[in-house]
């Protein structure tokens, strides 16, 4: 398969790329890095890229900014940011994926265990990750051409708590190695519409 | 309770000021009509709006655009408009909240019934309705004050089945009339963090 891979230099970036590239094709994408350039927040940069890379067999998204903070310090506007990068673009991407996607093909996106676990500092992360796995729900019974679309959602990975372990005390962590695995069973499975949780 | 009804003139407003305006005083606003005015979609307004009213002890938001349509033909900026509206526009108010409720004092928001069943049109609508849900359940353990924030998700309104009737086959409506006692239980009750139901 030809994988259109966004975010592919991020922790769990690499790792997928690591997994899926051993049997397919990766075309790597990154803000700043990669076979591509793109941004989640700008929609226009997205279509471009898909415009350039054009039909692929697979697309996962690893990518995403969300703002972290107190919800007593939260503005509207920083609230907007992850709405406007992880969640529409992500969005963007699946609606892009209905005419750049080969029939069959399959949209990976990125959700996130605060959509059903908040933490403090995580208001915004939990929305944004809670409307991607509906959305993700929602477009799987629309997508035509036998198209899928799953989303997974991981809990904080070993590798970031270096810089992420505060926030989620008394979580378990995960290896990046084990979350791509589940993001390989998405492109390489059959099922749509599923949320894969690597808790 | 003094308490702030946003979205006062819609079909669960009115439902929900019948209900609550008979133990209460109400101050309605409404985006053309009600004692103040002021939209969602423009995060400037709310706050000119509390700057206005001053303290209360309740605001309940029954009011919300999202737009519909086949994902075939839904681009960024279509889907942007609930993620503005609907969902930033009361994650807005509950931040709000936080400056302009009394003591022990509530929020209430509307998400619906397509957060958890989908439907076709409505991809835009699951993932605002499942983000203001877990919004809800993450702004909950933050609050200061006793503050409390809940949602309120009913399916489709008897009310409105000649408009929206063909979008939920088979779907068993319910009267505004049950809606609005799931508001009520939110205002006059004691929980926080919930997702009341309306089936």
């Amino acid at each position: 398969m030809k994988i259109l891979l966004i975010g592919a230099n991020g922790t769990v970036g690499q790792a997928v790329q690591a997994n899926l590239a051993a049997r397919h094709t990766i075309v790597s994408v990154g803000r700043n890095s990669g076979d591509y350039r793109a941004d989640l927040a700008q929609p226009a940069s997205l279509e471009a890229l898909m415009e350039r890379v054009g039909k692929v067999d697979a697309i996962v998204s690893a990518a995403g900014n969300v703002h972290f903070g107190p919800l007593g310090e939260m503005t509207a506007a920083q609230f907007n940011i992850g709405l406007q990068d992880k969640l529409l673009g992500q969005v963007q991407l699946a609606l892009l994926a209905q005419r750049y996607l080969n029939d069959g093909g399959s949209v990976t996106l990125t959700s996130g265990i605060l959509s059903t676990e908040p933490i403090r500092f995580g208001a915004s992360a939990s929305a944004v990750n809670a409307g991607i796995e509906a959305f993700v729900a929602a477009a799987a019974i629309e997508l035509p051409r036998g198209l899928r679309i799953n989303a997974v959602s991981a809990t904080v990975l070993t590798e970031s708590l270096p810089a992420y372990g505060p926030y989620f005390a008394g979580f378990e962590s995960v290896p990046a190695a084990r979350v791509a695995m589940a993001y390989q069973r998405s492109v390489e499975g059959a099922q749509t519409g599923r949320v894969y949780q690597v808790r």
